[in-house]
């Protein structure tokens, strides 16, 4: 199974694809969507929808896995990532994928083990699981790779045991 | 010209079409793009991505106008309507269109005259404003109508000015 795993920001949208087999879990590729704080907000939605589907489109994975947002941070900072994490859901629906949503705590603590893990922590870990010389940069690479090795491991729970552990998360929004 | 303007909403996107002639405001069209609560979240934002794309092919507007968050909401509520409003931008850009950003307060300053009027002397005034038969329901639809009159009325006072008394408004985002 591969995986796409999504750390959605508007100025940075990391991604990240990974390949599972029999719970071993190896990293295909990964990078980081950038876009210039100058150009118009639809222009840089777009760009951010169109290099996921060329992600999509060259990586083929089946399903995908975004980071959901932390309603810690204040509405302004929290609003520009909703806009990028819109655009990239609309990329994944495209491409026919289903795409789970996790919060940051279950990604730290399904790649870490503790929810309080930082963004070193974080990177370390997705390198040792990942078995890949470094640590991924930039840091959004790294988050986006342990969203989708959360989710690889949350899709193949659910196939072993089926889904009586699992609880798939629905929709937060009314 | 033809205008489109967007209300963005996770439940409920509304849409007008007006067309400017020298000045003269008239509707072409409108409508309201609605979700269900219990479907998937990439699935509603393909939803509204994609009515959005068949508003443009059937009435062919040459640019786009959105209405901005308002701020004074709580995140919690924020955050749908931002996600709603990347997938409405992208969609607007796929279709090559600039997009206009207004705020709640321009859009009722432009329609109503005061940039406190209420849902009611919203849709009063796009009625009068277009010469529509009734008001247009639900608001909004008749909140995405003003949006567009509010657009036209820049744009072209724009052209006329040569653009030296119209501000127009840079990205908010960093």
């Amino acid at each position: 199974m591969v995986v796409l795993g999504i750390d959605p920001g508007l100025a940075n949208t990391g991604w990240g694809v990974v390949e599972e087999r029999s719970g071993d879990v190896r990293c295909r590729a990964y990078g980081c969507i950038q876009t210039a704080s100058g150009s118009p907000l639809a222009v840089r939605l777009r760009r951010i929808a169109d290099d996921l589907r060329a992600v999509v489109e060259r990586y083929r994975p089946q399903t995908a896995a975004i980071e959901d947002i932390y309603f810690g941070v204040n509405v302004r900072s929290a609003i520009p990532t909703a806009h990028a994490r819109g655009a990239a859901l609309v990329a994944c629906s495209l491409a026919g994928m289903d795409v789970g949503e996790y919060t940051p705590m279950q990604i730290k603590q399904a790649v870490v083990g503790t929810g309080a893990a930082d963004k070193a922590q974080i990177a370390y870990m997705v390198r040792r699981l990942l078995q890949l010389d470094r640590e991924p940069r930039p840091d959004h690479a790294a988050d986006a790779l342990a969203c989708a090795i959360c989710h690889a491991h949350l899709v193949r729970t659910a196939a072993l045991t089926d889904g009586r552990f699992t609880q798939t998360k629905g929709s937060a929004y009314a």
